[in-house]
């Protein structure tokens, strides 16, 4: 491609853990606010250089900005990333739409699919900010070790290549490198139902079993996540990719993903009520198994995996009944 | 299929750990001898039950026969597993061939190609007994989880979909779980590759990086061992499934596999000679990165991470010159 314009200002939507990372990664290089919910936040971020909520420990640079008012968030901005949890993502962007300025691209970094209307992030870009350039950035991006500098790479899904080639530009940086991927169906999809397979994946480690059984669990999984992502429309090759198999490589590795960890605990035989009712915030993979198990169904995509945390996060299965239950299903050929 | 003639003999070839351990869970089931190279080694395994050199700790089951002599392991059996290492695999098989009946399949468990030839196992197979179905059994299979009965997956890949399923019904358990797979050439660069990506995955490891970084390792050396896998005529979602991806998985999150042992002692800044002394087994992938290294030059496949490891492995490099090298490759699209 040509030379493009590069991206001078960029608001980001939600000052959560990954959408505060993100702003420490982009305001250096680029004029970038951050949008807060809460004026508390808003204001600490700004007066104390700390969002202690959400990034424990950490210095914020002082070239983030930061307000809780969505029209001066988005003021100007040339890129908006819209960083609130799925189920708050519509009625944000809502609000957010009448600020946008024509044309300018919106990317989600939000891995889940919309309880009730069972979309996409970029879908509901799409209905509220309709003929906006939309994308997704996801892949296996821990906040923490991406902040500390540690090598990682992200996937940017967008349609458009020269848009992609922009917003590209902007997060790309010696250690955060970013690949394109047109696949935008794909690269959703993935980030959504990786969260249901480290779950799984979870639990066989909660039961005491090891490396290879672990193994299996996130293989087979990609093998079903793909043949739904496919039968949605992506392409195959993306959930071979970072964000298919990268990012669930890394959160059922991780002692820090949230969906893991509930996943051990249902392991070792926690019930599934005392499991949820532990933590503030609900493991998005919980909620995500009903949702992918419906879409499943209605495709006539067979996903044993998924079924099966369903089962024991919403119908009283217990982890050691899933296991069994998948080791009684027949072994076929791995390329049917 | 229809009802095909059931397996009522098997040899295993070889008693080392994965050799002795499938010994272990077929002869219960099916009359099963081991060959081992050294008369002590089948004497101990004859007598004492034992296989301490291998499998340290483990009980053998009365029903496992043991000789050292190729001629008797050999005589009657309807299927032969051969266990050996990829640098004596031409030679076992060479005094094996007289002694195996005709239309006999051979199975290699072998995951490395051949030193100087750069053949797969089951192409010397092909050389040395022509006629025979050969096929690889390969996967994540850790042999101590195994053994102790965790859930397992692993693959037999044979080009015969009939011999397929004899081999399978042979092998499958209700813990240790067979597909079968016809592409044979991408299961066995899948073996043969992964562990030089393990050595790769090890370095960042020792070098002190998280999961992010790993994943990212994990993620883009598949995609260059799926490029050759495929170059070579092998079929991309091979290298997604068990064989390919399930492996990778399971060898890098191991803290029982040499490759990735290795590499976490590079990627800590030990020198290399000091890591290859310190051990009596040779990591496969040390040898292995150089060998892909060519093969790849010579199908022009970009193999970033295998030539990092290479260069490390062989032409001095440390583990940061490769982690640096790796950074200052321009990020372009996924699915390029």
């Amino acid at each position: 491609m040509g030379v493009a314009v590069p991206i001078r200002r960029v608001a980001v939507v939600g000052a959560g853990s990954w959408g505060t990372t993100l702003g420490v990664l982009l305001a250096p290089r680029v004029s970038t606010t951050l949008w807060a919910r809460r004026p508390e936040v808003a204001e600490e971020v700004l007066r104390q250089r700390t969002n202690r909520a959400y990034l424990q420990g950490e210095v914020l640079p002082d070239e983030l900005s930061c307000t809780a008012s969505l029209e001066d968030a988005l003021a100007g901005a040339e890129l908006v990333v819209v960083a609130v949890p799925s189920h708050g993502f519509r009625a944000v962007l809502d609000e957010a739409a009448a600020h946008v300025a024509l044309g300018v691209p919106v990317v989600s970094v939000t891995k889940g699919l919309e309880p009730g209307t069972r979309r996409r992030m970029t879908e509901i870009i799409g209905e509220l900010l309709p003929g906006h350039p939309a994308g997704a950035l996801t892949g296996p991006n821990l906040a923490g070790e991406v902040l500390a500098g540690h090598p990682s790479a992200s996937v940017l899904a967008m349609a458009d290549e020269a848009h992609a080639a922009r917003v590209q530009a902007v997060f790309h940086t010696p250690t955060l490198r970013i690949y394109t991927n047109p696949d935008v169906v794909g690269c959703e999809v993935a980030g959504a139902v990786k969260n249901v397979i480290a779950i799984a994946a979870g639990m066989v480690e909660g039961m005491g079993f090891g490396d290879n059984t672990k193994a299996m669990v996130v293989t087979r999984g990609l093998a079903e996540l793909t043949r739904l992502g496919v039968a949605l429309g992506g392409d195959a090759r993306t959930f071979a990719g970072l964000a298919g198999m990268g990012d669930l490589v890394a959160t059922c590795s991780s002692a820090r993903s949230r969906n893991h960890e509930v996943g051990v605990a249902l392991g070792r035989g926690k019930p599934v009520a005392e499991v949820l009712a532990g933590t503030l915030t609900v493991a998005e993979g919980v909620r995500t198994s009903a949702v992918v198990a419906e879409v499943a169904a209605d495709l006539g995509v067979e996903m044993p995996l998924v079924d099966q945390v369903r089962l024991v996060c919403h119908e009283g299965a217990t982890a050691a009944d899933a296991v069994e239950a998948l080791l009684a299903r027949p072994a076929t050929s791995e390329l049917r």
